[in-house]
């Protein structure tokens, strides 16, 4: 199809965009929400790279890597907004504002988070101040943790007939809250669970599962740091996940799967990751 | 860190991967599954270009688009190896033959999925013969639909104390069954619920969430070919939403994403969109 055929509103294909013309899709005193996916430079998407490439303002989680990082142009301010668990640098509100103020200045502003932006990435919070503002906003898409992890594990987070359904939780809960998932419509034997930043729950999710009714021989991957040189993959069961999560070192991000499709990783993916390295 | 201090057993980083050499994690007569995304080549990873650009042989399915594949060197045999609902070209078994006899040629084998393989991919079965053969296969993973979705509607999948769990479910039954999802668990109102391949299931999923108690002006999107020039979305609650899905015309992938989050989009995606593209 010639471009001269191709919608006129769409404006992400290269074919059709212009460096500062009417299909620009960053233009001056843009946003846009970009996945970093978990961490390996390597899975930041295509778009991605071309968006960091031309910012001229990057605002970081402590999730994004160096790697990452190390692709946006020397002229581009870096600005860490980073929040962990228990030490939060800078409040939701407070990025919102810088985000925007730089927005109105005219800059283009690239919001680079972990994983994907829409999947417990507080997406919501910075499209809205953006929108209020009358700024444009998008969002770029990015490797989730599940889907990084599972490609580590060399294994299929879904099975045909044995697990159809994929639930993604976060075990971060608000400070001083605790942990309330509703562990029974979790504990599915025909579903997997990813629980986002679970090792320091791994003990209430453990717990919760097994009272829900889940077998405690219900295999367990916990996978740290995924897609990184340092990643840590861990093979396991509900009963003793406690155990494992004390095991792994560390406090980079964890996320644990749970769930029938895991047992055959255990079985055979170190196998075949030693017969790849060999 | 210089390249030396890096972990040994890692052989993904650009730095330390030679072409061929010992640390080379794509040598002849192995197999990666790759995955293509929803669509948009900008949406593949980095790494998944790299792979698809040393390929011998591309098997690909009916969801990898016409620029994904353009990414192939000349030089390389592409297969469709596609599966539509009805229209099953090649069997499972002979997709699986067809990678291992590859591999034992000695080709250095691409299997492209639509997606993410470990989502609704059947990764196992291909991972499975693979490893059977003694063939060496590892996952590069992709940008699955309902974060594709998330991206073109300017939504997040999640909310912060409104939908802070994510389901993924697969409306595709096997040839001549009908659609047994476990409603009363996916109708959660504080969840998210994708549902992939979900068009000709919309009368079912509408009937079977609002039996299970979800109210009837629960919001709902429906995204057609996400990414591409085609896309279509379309906003709808879900006593409607069988209305919506006969609205929505040819038979390109659709994914279906219900629940609170996707009420801000309604109001503010396509006016953000307005002024991005004004």
């Amino acid at each position: 199809m010639p471009p001269g055929d191709r919608p006129a509103a769409r404006n992400d294909h290269p074919i059709i965009r212009g460096e500062g013309g009417v299909n620009d899709d960053f233009p001056q005193g843009s946003v846009w929400l970009v996945g970093a996916g978990p961490g390996d430079p390597e899975l930041l998407t295509r778009k991605a790279e071309r968006l960091i490439a031309r910012a001229e303002t990057i605002f970081h989680d402590a999730l994004v890597g160096e790697g990452v990082l190390g692709l946006a142009p020397p002229t581009a301010q870096l600005v860490y907004v980073g929040k962990r668990a228990g030490r939060h640098s800078k409040d939701q509100k407070t990025i919102d504002r810088l985000i925007v103020e730089a927005a109105l200045r005219g800059e283009r502003v690239v919001r680079l988070k972990g994983g994907d932006p829409a999947i417990f990435g507080r997406a919501t919070e910075e499209l809205e101040a953006c929108r209020a503002a009358g700024i444009a906003v998008s969002i770029c898409p990015g490797i989730t943790a599940a889907s990084a992890a599972a490609a580590s594990l060399g294994a299929s987070l879904t099975l045909r007939g044995l697990a159809r359904k994929l639930t993604f939780v976060t075990a971060h809960a608000r400070a001083g809250e605790t942990l309330d998932l509703d562990w029974s419509s979790l504990a599915d034997p025909q579903a997997t669970v990813a629980v986002y930043m679970g090792k320091a729950a791994a003990e209430a999710v453990s717990r919760g599962l097994l009272r829900a009714g889940l077998p405690g021989e219900t295999p367990v991957a916990l996978v740290q740091n995924a897609s990184l040189p340092i990643e840590q993959r861990f093979h396991t069961r509900l009963d003793l996940l406690p155990l494992a999560a004390r095991t792994a070192l560390g406090d980079g991000p964890a996320l644990l799967l749970i769930g029938q499709a895991l047992e055959r990783t255990s079985r055979c993916a170190e196998a075949a990751r030693r017969t790849l390295e060999a």
